[in-house]
Formats: structure tokens, C-alpha cells, sequence
């Protein structure tokens, strides 16, 4: 006999299909599976769904480089503002990043994954790894693991810190998580947090480690240990103090300091808002960006082979290119973010969807879950009917 | 019963293999099959062959891209008397197209399917889609889809008239197509038509749509609606008129303006003769192309990942580079296009080869169709040992 | 009943899992299998092993491209010393090799395999393959097969010849033989050499053949013919004297002359120790390369779909990345090479291993052989517990 589990909230009228496909879901998950879905339509939202035991709309999970759509928007303001040029060299706001033959790369390269400054040899220390300006400070006499420019590859704990140090920078001391505060965050109420306050923690879930199946397992285990390689120093894996990903967002310090590559916390309601807030505009409010810096960010700049994934990636200026990279029926220019226990998030211009989607278990192999694409087909499906 | 079914017309002696490849390609064909297959080597026709109902090798089909090798010889040829220069920027030329960071962008690199300008928000219209200045002075001011220069893609339906455009401003007022049947049409005697006269109508067959088989049609259907997909962008699929590949150049409005990226109507023998014209000469003639023209035009400039098709391609200088991206048996250096609708044709200078493949039915799913391997290897495996 | 056959030498302790590695290794080779594998681990030799008939530790073969590594050890050594500097144009030492298009490529992109002239319309001739300088004069006025910078491609029997010309004339007239000679093979007496004196000839053994098995063959010999493709070009197959690269080595010209692209004979120790040499030092000397010189070297350059090759790989300065190329356990900044017989060759500074294999019998079907797979993992995964 199976326990009947349903899922929770609400969706808009032709949106039926998007909590059929979430509930499908459940069916290739263990009992206990949590979750949330949420989207949004040309400001609009129409799914707000929940499933889990203790889960509600408002639970908070970790959603590690989902953060880091957060900190390219707060680029791109920077950039609408005109405080930060894409096409200047990160040096000529920050000089001493010109070490080790970095004097040439420009903002937008070094957004696009091309600088190969994802990590440094021995490893970040446990405190240092949750603070972006001591990461930055690191990075900025680091040799390129690539010949900036040559190839591409996913900065995946390192780039929240090095925006945050642009934007620190550029904006005369502001810090990254601070504007996205004052600027984006409280004004529209999203729940996306670049630290928690302690206040929030009761609503904070935090993540159970991956489940693998007994083939999963093995494929696991069947990986050569690989301390050194580009991917294991991406993930801070090369140190005497390597990092545990699984349980990183379970730390306080991790959710109080909120670094800007994968300490965000969020709920799917909270993503799918501020994909909303920046490309539709939240109901009739105007959108964060405009059209032509939401372009400007949207555009494909890295796409290939990607070094350190060592798979096909795509990247847009920081963000993914989310129809390149994930799910080739959205429309090109769709900006995006996936994170690493499985959530994802994207705003499609085309089709005016803002998309949230997270999850308390961390989802196998790491990445954006599969479910994911099932998801995102029915919301992207439902909204083009519409 | 099966109704017997024989290839029409001629091949050289050392040729016969050809035919009987051409011969084995019926077996997988539905019966009313009809198509062409013409090859010289070094000047000489060897292959002149057809079938099909009413079919002879005077018919003519709609060659989809196979239109713009057209279009890419009218440029060599103004690279070669001296009036266009690869390594120049576009805008030298065209000073509009400087708009949205296409200041930068070289004759070279626009050729070479860098530049990003595949289509515009919201598609062009009916009667635009035939007009390749009006498609120019769109994508003039339009923002490129990816960053010039970090990756390449297939611009489908743009590339001619960008082409065009080029061709129009460097020749001092001169269309891409008045000077292709001046220039190369007309005085060799070549059945390629950029703008199909009313009096040759008459030879012209239309376009039979698709004909998958159940597994095909399967596959089909699979795919998820897409409509602002790059994809769907490049072949004008966006909008609120998209445009219906498989009958395009069923249109008499397409056949009598020719546009240079999709418009072409030829047989065979034409496209064989035109790429003969360009590389070898026809007979004891002296080539279109000098070996140093030709050679530029022939060096691979984009090759991996197509953004646009998602898949592997390569071209050279505007033309494909057919050795790299369809058949690898081939020399380096060759220079040829193939056509939506199955078509295929090149040159190879190491063999002597040029090639011209035509079909009436729009081959599954689109593109080369695979028969045209077979045949090549056939035509190439003859030539080497003659 | 089954002939014993029996590793010979010896192994560090914590090093007895490489011995069963080269065991097991042996069951799926013919009975007369003769083969060395020899690595250091931060300076000591920790493996010293061979197996096969009248072979020992000291036994020399044609090592192929293997040879490359030295070339890149003499350039890396002309950059520590400041003659040679990576980002000036190949042209500043080498003016004629500014012609067609080439004024403008770096050293860099040079040993990057970046420039595109992986060999010459009509092929070389039998005495100019073994010659490295008459190579290079060749290419000096080469148009590169491909866009220089565009894309990169693997110069298989050029690179040797492109980058001896380079060192020729920055060092003031000495070639690249003679500098390893020198400052390399007879200081630390490496078992590698860059033309084999005739004194030492009694040592090498001749490459044996592939020998396909039934199901290799079938394969094999479908593919069509291709004498113009880039692959057969840039191994000299285009020519009216098409080299005939498994028995390259066995000629004693080529021997003699010991051209830096393929031209080398080694035994596994030598290339271990060559390896150690560069990157830790033997023992407790100093290594031939300070961190400086060997992390620019291991920057990764040229990564992705090789344009010769047809397939992924990954070169850094020169050196293959060989945890991106070849086998992803081990670290980043990893620089070594494979040879077309089946030898593998490389530094993982990382882990401080120094590993060298070579076999008799040419490895199908040409590259590292598959066996390297299996060892070096071994040989990492002690390294890593010891």
C-alpha cells in the first residue's frame, strides 16, 4: 500500500498540467522527498506549489550556485548604472587581479568563466571558503589554471566572490550581499537570502546528503580519487581541509555570511520572484533591468566544452545561458542559474516565465535535478498556451 | 512485384561505381523518388545522372543553402579583384552594422557565421523574409545572440542577405544576384538560378514536403515546442508569420528574387558546373578563383559546436567546409553548402572533384541528405583512381 | 597450457599494486608482448619495470611523439633563461614565418598547436621528414590549413621541426638536439635521445606492426580512403612518398637525426626520469624547470575538438595537459606526451609522479596505448597513499 502523498498550494487556471507534472515527480522519489515549485508569467505568479513533510511555500533550503544568479543581477545593476563597464579590464577597478597575466581580462570575460581562477593550489581553509573577500584577495595573484580567453570554465566556488569584489569595488565599498539587501531583496520582498538573519533560521530546512541508488552508488564509486584535478580544486577538494558540499549550507557561518557563489538561501517562491523582479517586473511594477541590460547579460558568450565540468556547458555574461545550457525549448537569451543540491532558476524573456525550483535532498549526481527539465517543460508549455 | 525503377544519363568511363551508387540509394527511396546526381573532375563532367517521374537533367528543385555557395563566390570574386577585404570591419563597408557591438566584426569573421545576427525578435514578415535588403537593414541595428567572435553559428536565413548587403556596398550599387548571373551564371552556362526568369518556370519541380517514416514522425513529435529558440530564430520561426521551410521556395515570389541564403533554384549539373567553374575550370578554362582565392576561402575558420544547429559543424570562409563537416574522406580545403532540403554540392581541390547532388523531396529531417555520403564517396573513390 | 611469463624488475614498497597493474595488463596481450613502464615519485624511482623477450630496463624504442616532450623541455628551458619569450609573434625570431598570415602568431599559440601548418600541400619528402630544419623551411611560407588562433589542431609531425626552428634561432645558432644533449640528456642521464649515436644502437629494438585482431581489422579497413584529409596530411600521407609512420622509427636516418616531432628512442626510465628531471628533480637536485616556468608550461591552451585529430584534446604550452587529455585523476597542470606506438609520458606535479611506458609492438589503433589507462592509475593511487 502506498502512502498517498499529495502536493500542496496553488496554480492558476491552465496551469493545471505544471502540478500534474510536479506530482509525476514524486512518483521516481523517496517518501519523504521535499520540495518546491514556483513560477511566475509576465509578472504573474501562477504555481506555487509544496510538497514534504514540514514543507511549506516559505521553508527555506540551500541552493548553492542558484546564489549566484543573485550576485549578476546585482552586476548588472551596477553595470545599468553605470558604475561597472563590461568591457573594461577587472583591473582597472581592482589592480591587483592584473597578477599572473590577468592584466588583459575584461568584466565581461571574467563573468563569462573565461579568467581560470577557480581555485588555488592547497586549497581555501574552512573559515576562509565562506568569506568572499578573503577568497577574492586569494584569487588575485592566482595563476590561470587556462590561458584566459583560450577556453571556459564553471568558477563554481570562486565567482560570487569575484563579482563581490568588482561590485565592492566599483559601487565604493558596497558589499555584493549588501545591495542585494537594500536594492533587490527587502524592496520586493523576495525570499532569497545572501545571509540568513538569525531571525529566519527557524524557516531554514537544511540539506539531507544524497541518497543514491545501489547503481548510483556504484557509479560513485567507481570514480578514481582525483584531489588535484581542475574540478576537485573548483569544488575546494584539493586542501588539507577540503569542503563537504553536501552539508555546506548546514553550517551558520555559511548561511550568516551568505557568500555569493553557493551560500544563498532560498525558497522557490523567492527564486522564481527575483527572476520575475528582474526581467517582467513583479505585477505591474517595472522590471530591475531593463530590456537592454537584461539583453546585455543574456547574451552567449562561453559555450563548449567546459573545463572544469568537463561537459557542454553555457554561459551568457555570469548567468547561464539557461536554453543552451539545460532546456533547449526555452527562448535564446534566458538567464538562469542551477545550483548544486538541485534547484533551479531562470527567467525566459520570450515567454515572460520566471522559474524557482528547490529541494532539501541533495539530488544525484549534483547539478541541477532531472526533474527539473519535466517541470520546466510544463510551466514553459502552459505558458506559451496562455 | 517492385516496379523497376532505372537511373537515367551518363558517367565516364571509370565511373560506372557511381551509378550503381546512385542505384542502391532507390532501395531505401519511396518510388516516385526523383533527384540528380552530377560530378566533374578536373574540368570534365564524368557523372550526369537522374530518375524519377518527369525527371531529366534539365529539371530544376529549390536548393535551399545550397544558394549560398552562390553567394560566397560573388565575394570571393570581389576579395579577388581587390574590392572587398576579409580582414576589413563590416562596418567599413556597411557603417550601420556597427550598432549593438558589431563595431568590431571583420568581413572574415561575419563570413565565417560569428557575427550572431541569425534573425530578429518577432521574426520577419512574408514578404521581408524574401527581400534580402530588407533582412539587412534589420539585422544592422540588431544585437548579436552570442558575443562576436566567442563562438559561431549557422545564420540560416541571414547569411546571404548579410552577404548581399556587403556585396552591394563594396561593388558601388551592384545586388549579389545581378552580379552572380553576370559574372558566373550567364557566361558558364549554369543551371543556378538567384532569381529564377519567368521562362524558365516550366523546369522548375516544386518542393514535395517530408515524407518521415512512423519512427521518424515519432521523433518528431517528441520534440517540445520551441518557437524562440535560436533554432527556431535562425529560420524565422519566431514570429507571427513564421516561415514554412518545406514549401519556401514553392513560392514564385521566392524563385523570382533569389535570395541569397535560401532562394536558389538549380539542378544538378549547376551546382556541380559552379563549384567545376570556381576551383578546376570547365574543360581547358581557366578557374573563376585563383588557387590563392580559393585557398582563403577554403582555410576552416569555425568549427565544433554550432550554437545555432546544437551539433558539430565547421565552415571555412562562408562556405562549409565540407572535409570537416560532412565527409571526411575529402581533402582539406574543400569548399562547398548543402541545402535543407537534401541537396548537397562542393569542391574539392586535392581530387579535381565538384560535386551537385538535388532531390525533389525534402529529405528527413533536413539538411545533406544521407544519401549524398554514399554518393560522394563514390564520386571521390572514382576520381582518386582515375 | 599457458606460458608463464613474468613482470622483471622492481618496485618501491607501496608500490606492489603497479606490478599487478603491468600483470593484468598482460592478459590481453599476445604472448611475445615486450614493454617497460618506469615512475618517480618525488625524485625517487619507485617503479622499474619490463617484460617480453631479450627485453630489460635498458632496451630503447621509437618512442613517437613521445619525443615532442623534450622539444617542449628545451623551449620551456630558452624561456627560463629569457631568450625565448612566450607571448612574442614566432615571427620576431623567425621572419619568414610571417607569410600568409601568420605575422601575427605567438610563440604561445605556436606550441599550442594554434597556427595551422600541420603540413604542406604534395607532403614532404622522404629526406625532409627526418630533417627538422627543412620541415620548418617549408611551413615558414605555408598558408595554415585553418583561421590561426580559431581554432587548434595537432601539428603530429611538425611541431618538433616548427618549435627546433624557434630554438635555433633564439639560442644563436644551436639546435634543438643539441641543446638537450647538453643541458638535458647527458647531464642527468636520460635514456632519451634526440638522435641516437650508433654506439648505442645495439639497445633499440625495432617497432614491431599493429597487429589488429579480426574485429580491429574489420575497422580499420572501412575507412575510405582519405590522402588530402587534415589527418592525412599532417601525417605526411598526401605526398607521392607518404611516410609510413609504423616503421618510421626503424630507419636508421631517423634514428640518427632524431627529428623532435617523432623521431625519438627511449626507454621507459629515461622518459620517467625526464619527466622527474623537469619537474621535481632526481633524488634531491634541484629540478630542471623552477614552479614559474612549469605552471606556465601546464596552463591549458587549447582545449576541445582537436581540427587534425577529429576528436577531444587538450593541449597546454606545448606539453599535453595530460588530466585533461588523457586521464582526468590526475592533477591539473599536469604536462606530458603520448607517442603514435603506444608510450606515455608525463609530470603530475600535483602528486610529484614522473611516469614513463613504452611498448615494442605498435598499439592499436596508434596513440597512447590503452594499457597506460590502467597504469597509471595504479602508479597515482600509490603515489597518493604513500
Amino acid at each position: 500500500m502506498t502512502r498517498e502523498i499529495t502536493i500542496q498550494g496553488t496554480v492558476a487556471k491552465g496551469y493545471e498540467s505544471v502540478r500534474d507534472a510536479f506530482t509525476s515527480v514524486l512518483a521516481g522519489e523517496q517518501p519523504e522527498y521535499a520540495g518546491q515549485l514556483a513560477a511566475y508569467v509576465r509578472g504573474r505568479q501562477v504555481v506555487d506549489l509544496w510538497v514534504g513533510p514540514d514543507t511549506d511555500g516559505d521553508t527555506l533550503y540551500g541552493v548553492y550556485s542558484s546564489t549566484k544568479g543573485a550576485a549578476y543581477l546585482v552586476a548588472a545593476l551596477l553595470v545599468q548604472d553605470g558604475r561597472l563597464d563590461l568591457d573594461r579590464e577587472v583591473a582597472y577597478y581592482w589592480p591587483e587581479f592584473a597578477a599572473e597575466g590577468k592584466g588583459g581580462v575584461t568584466v565581461r570575460e571574467l563573468l563569462a568563466h573565461r579568467a581560470g581562477v577557480v581555485g588555488v593550489p592547497g586549497g581555501f581553509g574552512p573559515e576562509e571558503i565562506t568569506d568572499d573577500r578573503a577568497i577574492a584577495a586569494r584569487l588575485a595573484g592566482q595563476r590561470p589554471y587556462w590561458r584566459p580567453g583560450s577556453t571556459f570554465g564553471y568558477h563554481a566556488l570562486t565567482m560570487g566572490a569575484l563579482v563581490g569584489e568588482l561590485v565592492f569595488r566599483a559601487s565604493g565599498g558596497h558589499t555584493l550581499q549588501e545591495i542585494f539587501e537594500e536594492r533587490v531583496r527587502a524592496p520586493h520582498a523576495l525570499d532569497v537570502h545572501l545571509g540568513l538573519p538569525e531571525t529566519e533560521e527557524p524557516r531554514f530546512h537544511s540539506v539531507l546528503p544524497m541518497a543514491p541508488n545501489p547503481e548510483q552508488r556504484a557509479l560513485l564509486d567507481s570514480l578514481p580519487e582525483a584531489p588535484h584535478s581542475l574540478l576537485s580544486i573548483a569544488f575546494n577538494g584539493n586542501g588539507a581541509h577540503p569542503t563537504d558540499i553536501e552539508s555546506f549550507p548546514n553550517s551558520r557561518a555559511v548561511r550568516a555570511n551568505g557568500p555569493a557563489s553557493v551560500g544563498g538561501v532560498a525558497s522557490a517562491r523567492g527564486l522564481a520572484r527575483m527572476y520575475a523582479a528582474l526581467s517582467t517586473g513583479i505585477e505591474s511594477g517595472p522590471p530591475l533591468l531593463t530590456a537592454d541590460t537584461l539583453g546585455a547579460f543574456g547574451q552567449i558568450h562561453s559555450i563548449g566544452h567546459d573545463v572544469v565540468a568537463n561537459t557542454h556547458k553555457a554561459f551568457a555574461v555570469g548567468f547561464q545561458a539557461t536554453s543552451e545550457c539545460w532546456y533547449p525549448f526555452l527562448g535564446a537569451g534566458s538567464v538562469g542559474h542551477s545550483g548544486a543540491g538541485g534547484s533551479q532558476a531562470f527567467a525566459d524573456p520570450s515567454s515572460g516565465v520566471a522559474y524557482g525550483y528547490t529541494r532539501r535532498r541533495y539530488a544525484f549526481p549534483g547539478g541541477a535535478a532531472v526533474e527539473n527539465e519535466r517541470l520546466a517543460l510544463a510551466v514553459h508549455r502552459a505558458a506559451l498556451s496562455a
